[in-house]
């Protein structure tokens, strides 16, 4: 790798994962599709407006789909495209350092 | 992995490599020791306040040290720690990510 000059697909990499709590969503949804309410339980210091724009700004990545169930009542559920299914990588390396030096 | 609860030192990761120019940084320095305005050369958008109390907060993490020469004139340069390293896999997982999604 070059470290030598900085990458602009990286710079928007970062852009992205680095917003606060989407690292955090992002990880909750490696779980399998969740329901609202089941992110915040995972997530519970962070507003229901700041999940909601966080979910439409990741479904904008089209990092996350959002499934609408036509049953009574309506089920929403978020969970990861494919793009979104390949941070996982990322999101288990941040927590192997975690592990070993937080 | 266990993604059904939300684990602290992964918040913790989060919150210290989710921070505006972080990630940037810690990729210039796995390059080698940089002094600041080599850093500053790779990230021309960020202030010198900015890159200034980044590098304080880096070092107080102990993901950087700080090393003064006593040359004429005094020469300093930023390196990482094996704390900051250790950071290589998840700035690879990032930039492959980058690569092939964005």
């Amino acid at each position: 790798m070059d470290y030598s000059t900085m990458c602009p697909k990286y710079e928007a990499a970062i852009e992205l994962l680095g917003k606060k709590w989407t690292g955090l969503i992002i990880r909750v949804l490696l779980g399998g599709p969740k329901r609202f309410k089941e992110i915040k339980e995972q997530i519970p210091e962070m507003s229901d407006k700041m999940l909601t724009d966080r979910m439409k700004e990741l479904e904008t990545s089209q990092i996350v789909n959002r499934n609408v169930y036509p049953e009574m009542p309506v089920r929403i559920e978020y969970e990861l495209t494919e793009k979104g299914r390949n941070l996982k990588p990322v999101i288990e390396s941040i927590q192997d350092w975690g592990e070993n030096w937080l």
